[in-house]
């Protein structure tokens, strides 16, 4: 789904590559947009795995946990060869059609931020941030353009723009 | 194209939406792929002209022409009601298993960048910028921030980002 988009993806070529049945599939998941919605759980799970494990980690300063998490998001990317963020991927092809997928999809970027926020705030409170940043604003700032850069390194085949976005960033809330 | 994606938009509905026989979209386009690719030039094609009003205006300052070209962008994607960018669309979608696609629309984002890469480079020269700033690099950054603000909006049906991401990146980038 990450590679072939959601539209482009046949149940069929599913249930060939998973060795299942069709009767199997349905039973299981009842149609193909309910399968899409159990994978962005899935994969939203597991995104909240890496931020408990790089974010609980106190004894990290808390904007160097946050780029870890962004870190460790990059390398998952290079593992699959820079095919970007599911998220984003079907969050654009569906989100104009679909208020299912677009309430989904936000509200999974939109946790992903609030985590993160939690950091900056930590951040701001020892004087690592200024004092007027709005952890809230910050931090779906960050997330939006790290999408962005998922979605460049998608056509260039690249981590490149990924650590680029998370350097600009992180350096440009601490500047400001 | 912008609101279904490609491969969910079936050459029938383009029919019935142009009123055009199947004998003379294919006569003019060959096929969707083709079709695909000349909405993407007369889109980019579009992107230019908006680039070449904003950034010829030597009487505005470098950096407030960058900022008043991602303003007209973001007044175009209001006018459709918040579905983001085309590039982002199509490249999400397709980049993943079309190499024509990918190299086709990272070319259309990197001919943005380097537009705007030049006035960077003259607000750099006129102190308006850091002295060690990378125009290219700062370029891309933005570009790339831009794409994923645009898919917020498309998730949140909101102008907020945009904004948001033009102002975080054209102040850190003088905070530098």
């Amino acid at each position: 789904m990450l590679k072939r988009g959601y539209s482009a993806l046949g149940v069929q070529d599913l249930l060939d590559e998973a060795r299942v049945t069709k009767g199997s599939f349905y039973h299981h998941f009842g149609s193909k947009e309910a399968f899409a919605l159990a994978v962005i759980d899935a994969y939203q799970a597991n995104v909240h795995t890496v931020l408990d494990a790089v974010l609980a980690d106190r004894s990290v300063p808390p904007l160097q946990r946050v780029r870890r998490f962004f870190t460790a998001v990059g390398e998952a990317y290079q593992s699959e060869g820079y095919l970007g963020c599911l998220l984003g991927g079907l969050g654009q092809e569906l989100s104009g059609t679909s208020e299912v997928f677009r309430l989904k999809i936000d509200g999974c970027v939109a946790a992903i931020a609030s985590r993160l926020a939690l950091c900056l705030e930590e951040a701001r409170v020892r004087g690592e941030l200024p004092a007027t940043l709005d952890p809230g604003a910050a931090a779906d700032i960050i997330v939006n353009a790290w999408e962005g850069a998922a979605l460049r390194s998608r056509l260039l085949r690249s981590g490149r723009p990924l650590t680029a976005v998370v350097d600009f960033c992180l350096s440009g809330m601490s500047a400001h």
